[in-house]
């Protein structure tokens, strides 16, 4: 059982320090591990849990080398590194090839033989599957869509009428692609529903997180760039354009339209407005607001922390009244000026 | 194939600039359209694309009609016209009549005979479908639900037991309606469970967006008028009322027991608190925090946009410091004023 | 029918006003109760309502006894009593022992025979259900899932592989346990997925809200304790450990490996970084941004209300001039002490 330590330094690259014949079977915490696991070290500040380990080979770089009591496989990239060789020792969970005999797949869809389609899934007339791809449980595929050979849709995904989704990219439950973007005429005091008549491109290797939603576009696509990653609960409106490789964590929602750069990264809960532009490399902390376009790569923030909650009344007290603030400000500015004009002050509106 | 624009002037009003006989199939943009297509401008910032656009049909407004170089449709709505012809030229899809023998269909339900249930939908005990309506795939409807005529659960929605919904409303997938309010009474230390007797009851033309949320209320209903919209990933707490044609985009919360009024529009990521009434026609912008009771309509805001990180950083830490700021103004004006004592200052407390 | 009340006050307790053999059969509140009603007063702003109301019985307070025309129980904890006796008035539906037979279960679960298994669910290998549990309509319980005894997951719940469940805990539909943690490494500008092999262990008595996600661990696991109630639209990263009977309102993200203690109460659209501990007994108001560790139980906020939006704009004007209003008092204090140096200020940076 297991692989030898070897074996994963030659297919993995990096330098060996230890028995190359050592097998190992799992991948564990630095403290947690024994002879049998594997575990990294990516962050100096876990450095110093080294000398206690009884892993059988810990991933690390270079500069943690000589602290490490036990083999070692010395990687410029331990995380990376460490993250290929937990896909080997835990393979993810595949059915065996076929559809359950509980789904239900449309005569006229196309399934690769060695595709896997789950219980209770519903596959629509037209769609495709490709080879090797995992439809787990309870997954909708509507009419038209086209799914890229290894794609994992790990169960009770829903990819509306049309969707479009690369190889090896990966949805966890209950994501929604493809719904109605949310768009409505007004008339009258009333909304009129504009029908949502584009589709949504997803590229390879994008991963969607549980419960977040990309809708469809309104005339034109919705597009997802191959590599981006999106974590739970976020929420893609219509026509948004995503750039290949950018991350976006949990909570997040993007408006209509707006079109996210190339290798960007946005935290958690941040809100980005419609029709906006982010460019390439842009980095957005958690919790930011983005209501005009960011043109120029850099890291960009909006939140404030928290505070005990009787100063942060305070706090509030004050902000509110800064207006205030500013008009007394000026009055002992010009008072201290000998009552003389003021030249136009910025503050001035 | 296709609809004559002439047909398309008479059916929903309008003074047509073209042949009535030419003939449209699909909708698209103004850049991307061909003589087949219809294109609309309803924002004068589009208007510059009209030039070069070679559209079956341009509807638009009387102001942009004289710069139009192809068929043209005036319309005072133009948006609304073109959801119109949308909707013709777009139908949305629709299953055959009948109950999917995958479905589980209770047999004191009653489906309306041209009511169409999708692969893999449950529905409960005593639910009633109404005539035309639309139960996608794997959707539920659990014991009591009635449902109106021409509804549309597009796929994998949840009603749960007893939900209310009025015709025409469309629920995108994986919303839920009807799930148990967050209701607890706190003992000891611990949280028990209040149970959740009370419904939902959701009226005419109303969209609920994919993965949003509303509970049932505590004793009794949650109630959401007629032509309501709300976008996805939204929470509706229990008890909650929200007043006709009101719209809210993505990722709102609302608290238990407020009454949000009619026609009011709420942006995204704006949080409402519990037990507060909002007046109608309120309009609340993006990422607003409301924690008391609105009681004039008007336009409310509360979110900050972002700076670069270090600029950010350096307000911050100036927030955080004005009460500091508010001392030394206040010592300075102390000193102006001769060292006498000032009158009650606002900034005191 | 129902019950008498002199027996709901034998059962749980409290002083009885009135006639013990009257019955009742359903709780209300206090305006809409008739004789056959419950209902309770535990919020002293309701008490004015009694005097006309015509419940059956109500529950409340000693304070308020005095006040009531009807017959009362009088609680210490009167949420608590109606809680008790709402649950004996409206016991949760419940399907019939035994797998419905549209349900796919595989042959090496192990069901309980006195548990129910609805329509259209899932139950893969080696799953274990307990005695009398509820897995409602369209659940999904993947491989080696192991759920307690009267557990009640009320329709299209999720459960990834591995997941433990605690006796009695109720989850609500569209919860997603134990997606894959967003856990990627960098590597020349693309992500590498680091395969999340850890699970979620949730204890006994939780409440789940409706398209709540809760990741699995990325080695370890991911750990709620008994008795902690989170609300609908919550995302709960890997490795994060939540206390038990803490509660947290809807909206609220937690980022992974971030400790939350025992006892605490998280308000609505709150944001919790990363890698923090939050103490025991912490209370944290609504939309804060809570991006360092709290160390010490109290009472913690981050939100600013809302204004109208024109003063709004004005007040978001004068912060992000918060720079220059600080470096004009510091001229004014400098001319103030006569052009002398002043000691270093806490305002500079």
């Amino acid at each position: 059982m297991g692989v030898s330590i070897g074996e994963l330094a030659v297919r993995f690259g990096g330098e060996l320090n230890g028995d190359p014949l050592a097998r190992v079977e799992r991948v564990a915490t630095l403290a947690e591990a024994d002879a049998n696991c594997v575990a990294f070290v990516a962050n100096p500040r876990y450095r110093a849990q080294l000398a206690a380990t009884r892993a059988g080979l810990v991933v690390l770089d270079a500069a943690s080398a000589a602290d490490c009591p036990v083999p070692a496989l010395v990687s410029p990239n331990p995380h990376a590194t460490f993250a290929r060789i937990a896909t080997v020792l835990h393979p993810e969970p595949f059915g065996p090839p076929g559809v359950h005999p509980s789904a239900v797949v449309a005569s006229s869809a196309q399934i690769d033989p060695s595709a896997h389609v789950g219980p209770a899934s519903v596959i629509g007339d037209g769609a495709v599957v490709g080879a090797r791809a995992y439809i787990g449980p309870q997954c909708l595929l509507e009419a038209g869509v086209r799914v890229g050979h290894d794609v994992r849709l790990v169960a009770r995904v829903t990819l509306c009428r049309g969707v479009i989704l690369g190889e090896r990219s990966v949805l966890q439950p209950g994501a929604v692609i493809g719904g109605d973007g949310f768009g409505f005429a007004s008339e009258a005091g009333r909304w009129l529903k504009v029908p949502q008549i584009g589709g949504v491109r997803i590229g390879a290797d994008v991963e969607i997180g549980a419960n977040t939603t990309v809708d469809r576009g309104a005339i034109e696509d919705t597009v997802i760039e191959e590599g981006v990653k999106l974590d739970n609960l976020i929420q893609i409106g219509h026509n948004v354009h995503i750039g290949a490789h950018s991350a976006l964590a949990a909570c997040v929602g993007v408006s209509g339209s707006t079109r996210i750069g190339r290798g960007c990264m946005i935290g958690g809960q941040t809100g980005i407005g419609g029709h906006l532009t982010i460019a390439d490399g842009v980095v957005i902390t958690g919790r930011t607001m983005v209501s005009h376009s960011i043109t120029r790569p850099g890291v960009y923030s909006g939140g404030i922390p928290y505070e005990e909650a009787h100063t942060w009344r305070r706090l509030v007290g004050r902000f509110k009244r800064l207006e205030s603030l500013a008009v007394r400000l000026k009055a002992l500015e010009r008072r201290a000026a000998g009552g003389e004009d003021l030249e136009e002050d910025e503050d001035d509106e």
